[in-house]
């Protein structure tokens, strides 16, 4: 193949970007090139990418991949209407040998080249971010915004996070060395080595309904940074959103002289379960997911011919002990609880509070009063529908709806969700949070120890913060989480959260009460879960997450 | 505890040793603090040393670790003699709390103190290095001077290569950071980050009969080294080089201020059975194993709570197109052979050559001539008694005697075993290795695609080297290979195998003629295996065999 984009030209726009990529996951300072601003994008961004993806609407997907046996695709927006969009099926007995075929060119190009021309795909997805939010706010049901913030920037940092983590390993061992090993009088043995990174194979993306991009990029870039093709299935639910994202690498590669299979998109059609089937196949080296613990746990136990990196379920907590600025903490733990309707992996579920009472700056607080506190932060946050519309987005789906109703009936309700008409959207399913009162001393089996997915939090009345400390242990180390907070105005109580959370390696945010927020992380600085609970076994992004995608190959001849 | 060894007397002492090793595992150049020459010791160290080993003999080995409940052990040398020594046998419900006790203070140590502790075993060892020598060659088999060398010194090179490898990992994040993202006209967010390296748990040593050291000290010193305490299972053959390694490492963490229970020792009774139990323990976290493939496949099956670090069986081939040093080729084959006894995981078993005979700098040579000139290089190799036993060692257990004389059976005998009688050890069981002549067009069922662990080797005739290299690529990619090995003096046959080895991750040595040999690979320059094939899922060592073994946990507050 000839190429329309030069290595060398990648070099000059590209390469910049990767080394501070590289700075910032060093130092973990702030660093995006990818801005949160929908204005950001150009003045006409709003209507092209408007009219882009609404040209994608009721048609057909093409891809021009190999193995295509048919059109498959039901995708209905969580804002009312069906997309209507069919994407190619493929016979993955064609598509699978076609995708492991431009493996060696892209092996020998070498960790440079991979990561620019993986640069290049996310520039170019980032220059259409404003479709890309169309598509995952139609597929996961998150708001415009966020779907452009999550959706687009950030999950375009995670994106290059993972490149610059995957060029960084990959580069730590050099290409050649020279060995001399003294002998004593006679001479020395001296051997010329060299060493490659080659990739485990193909690598496998399962992807999610709520982020099919944030949740998706990270094990997509680092195994193709690495030299892995990728083959991406997503979820029937949302595949929109890495249908683009296949169409945009498919692009660079073809336009950089590699193999466009490379990176091909595997739909399923209704019922065929072909996650499962795809995901044990030999030439399958590397499977990322995120979603049920359920089927998480199957691919740990069945894909054992693949390294499995799982994001399962959680149950993130929240400890309250003292606080220093009530208001700011009620108005944080209220947006930490509405935003997407709790339908993050990293929302907290259980706020432990002290029956006794909390301490604040203007005074003791009842268990009661604190929790009626927060509910009438909720209600004051999301009282007008058209705001509380943007900040919850809507149900992904009508499971969702289920487990508020049936959670509403698992004790006391201190806040009822209530339904929330979109002005925009009037088919949309919106609901606001669920908060019902729970007692801390309650067995094992007890409702708020297994994750309850969507806007529903449990207000967990303990006997005492070093009981609350004992729960929080116990809820990490038994059902994992994504993230736990705490807020306490002494330093013992800091002390013992942070002890806890070192020992049962969860992440920790302490004293939020501006604007950053327990259930969001960003890239090049925080990660996002720890990969050593069972919440999930890696981490976005750290080193493990992408040292095991490659090995490397030494070649080594007498000097 | 009082430390009596302060950490700042230890950064005085080995902080140099490990910026060397950080430095070596960075070039890959030649380095090595571990002298392998046996009066590098000092003038009194080969009698200490034997003195040292002698007294262990007959006698209890005491450990003060918690829940000893009896006495056990029955290592019988491949030499001869019955060792005689007893080990505290545990109850693991007492040892296992034990175990995990001091791991709180051992994190929060950090990353530096942990690997100073780490160099100060390692030095303390290499002290000793002539009673490890003997306690190895008792156990595996190896003569002293390989017991001396790989044993010792290369084990504790491993040692420190892991060790080096384990703090770069947990020092490339920062411990803190300051993060403060832009609001545009508002005040930026601005926030506090701490970032911890935290240990996964329990890490479980499953060590091996013919390396205790070499192959035991990685995953020992990268699980240490990364704040996880060990718990070491030994073979029952080949207790004591762990049995001495605990003990040091219990001592040094005594002096240190640490709880010497991180490093504790569990010796099974006949049949007990024991890793099997400890390997599904929640406690335990982290695996490593070397062994055969049935009982790492059945690691990797059920330790599901567990990171499981395997090295199991693979099919070494060596390529042999043509060569320009015929005898070099011929000697550096025959000492291949024969070290050991070919019990080492790396050492070749099948010899590929064409049907047809390959070139030399002498002219052609046929097939029929070039196993006859290979045979006869093992014989002159080890005709001499005394000397063959300095080579050949013992042989590790009597399955490798009935190994030998059933693949004497296999086909046509092209170099018989014969028995050597060891001067010194005349009760040992020595044998040369066996040549079998076997068909490269044979079946999948063909003998040589199955791992004959021992001094067996298949001279396997090829229709060619395009025959060969397909063999090859089957071979490693069904079977797996911990090392392959080529001669050729064609630039494109050297590339057509480089290919293959890239494409199936093996390790390639080509033309090897002098004092370098495929079996051997030196620390800090050479991977051991590479993790990408069925014979191993790591690789000794890389950023994926220690990055794993930690998590990093990070606490952030509003600054």
């Amino acid at each position: 193949m000839t190429a329309q984009l030069s290595l060398q030209k990648l070099a000059e726009t590209r390469r910049a970007v990767l080394d501070q990529a590289l700075d910032a996951i060093r130092t973990r300072a702030y660093w995006s090139p990818h801005p949160e601003h929908p204005k950001a994008y150009g003045e006409t961004a709003p209507a092209d990418g408007l009219a882009a993806f609404e040209a994608l609407r009721g048609g057909r997907f093409p891809l021009d991949q190999p193995g295509t046996d048919g059109w498959t695709g039901a995708e209905t927006s969580p804002y009312g209407p069906a997309l209507g969009i069919e994407y190619p099926h493929a016979d993955i007995e064609v598509l699978l040998p076609a995708v492991r075929a431009g493996m060696g060119a892209w092996r020998a190009a070498g960790p440079e080249a991979r990561a620019l021309v993986c640069l290049e795909i996310l520039a170019r997805i980032s220059a259409r971010t404003h479709e890309f939010a169309h598509a995952v706010m139609h597929t996961s049901g998150q708001a415009f915004v966020m779907a452009l913030q999550a959706g687009g920037a950030h999950a375009q940092d995670r994106g290059l996070e993972a490149v610059a983590y995957a060029y960084a390993e990959q580069t730590r061992v050099p290409e050649r060395a020279d060995w001399s090993k003294p002998q004593g009088r006679r001479d020395p043995l001296e051997m010329r080595k060299t060493f490659t990174a080659v990739p485990r194979g193909v690598s496998l993306l399962v992807g999610c309904n709520t982020f099919p991009t944030w949740n998706g990029y990270p094990g997509l870039f680092a195994s193709l940074a690495t030299g892995n093709a990728v083959l991406v299935k997503p979820h029937p639910r949302a595949v929109l959103p890495l249908a683009l994202t296949v169409r945009t690498a498919r692009e660079v590669l073809a336009e950089t002289g590699f193999d466009p299979n490379l990176v091909a998109l595997a739909v399923e059609r209704p019922g065929e379960g072909l996650a499962k089937e795809l995901a044990v196949r030999p030439e399958v080296r590397i499977v990322d997911y995120t979603g049920s613990t359920a089927f998480g746990d199957w691919l740990e136990e069945h894909a054992r011919q693949a390294r499995v990196y799982t994001e399962k379920a959680g149950v993130n907590t929240v400890v309250i002990d003292s606080t220093g600025d009530y208001r700011g903490m009620l108005g944080n733990l209220a947006f930490s609880l509405s935003l997407y309707s709790g339908q993050m992996c990293t929302t907290p579920q259980n706020l432990l509070i002290p029956r006794d009472g909390i301490g604040t700056e203007d005074g003791h607080r009842t268990y009661d009063e604190v929790v009626a506190d927060l509910a009438a932060a909720v209600d004051t946050l999301l009282g007008d529908d058209a705001r509380a519309s943007a900040l919850l987005g809507a149900l992904v789906n009508p499971d969702v709806k289920a487990r508020i109703e049936a959670a509403a009936e698992l004790g006391e309700v201190a806040l009822a969700s209530r339904e929330v008409r979109n002005p925009e959207w009037p088919d949309a399913v919106v609901r606001t949070p669920l908060i019902v009162k729970a007692d801390g001393g309650a067995g094992s089996d007890a409702p708020y120890l297994a994750e309850c997915f969507g806007p529903v939090s449990f207000a967990v009345a303990v006997d005492s913060t070093a009981g609350a400390l004992e729960l929080l242990r116990r809820t990490v180390r038994e059902h994992g989480a994504m993230t736990v907070g705490a807020y306490t105005t002494s330093p013992e109580v800091e002390a013992a959260v942070e002890e806890v959370c070192l020992d049962e390696a969860a992440q920790l945010s302490l004293n939020l009460t501006g604007g950053v927020f327990v259930n969001q992380t960003a890239a090049f600085s925080d990660f996002h879960g720890s990969g050593g609970n069972p919440a999930a076994n890696a981490a976005l992004c750290d080193a493990a997450f992408v040292a095991d995608r490659f090995r490397t190959v030494e070649v080594r001849r007498p000097a």
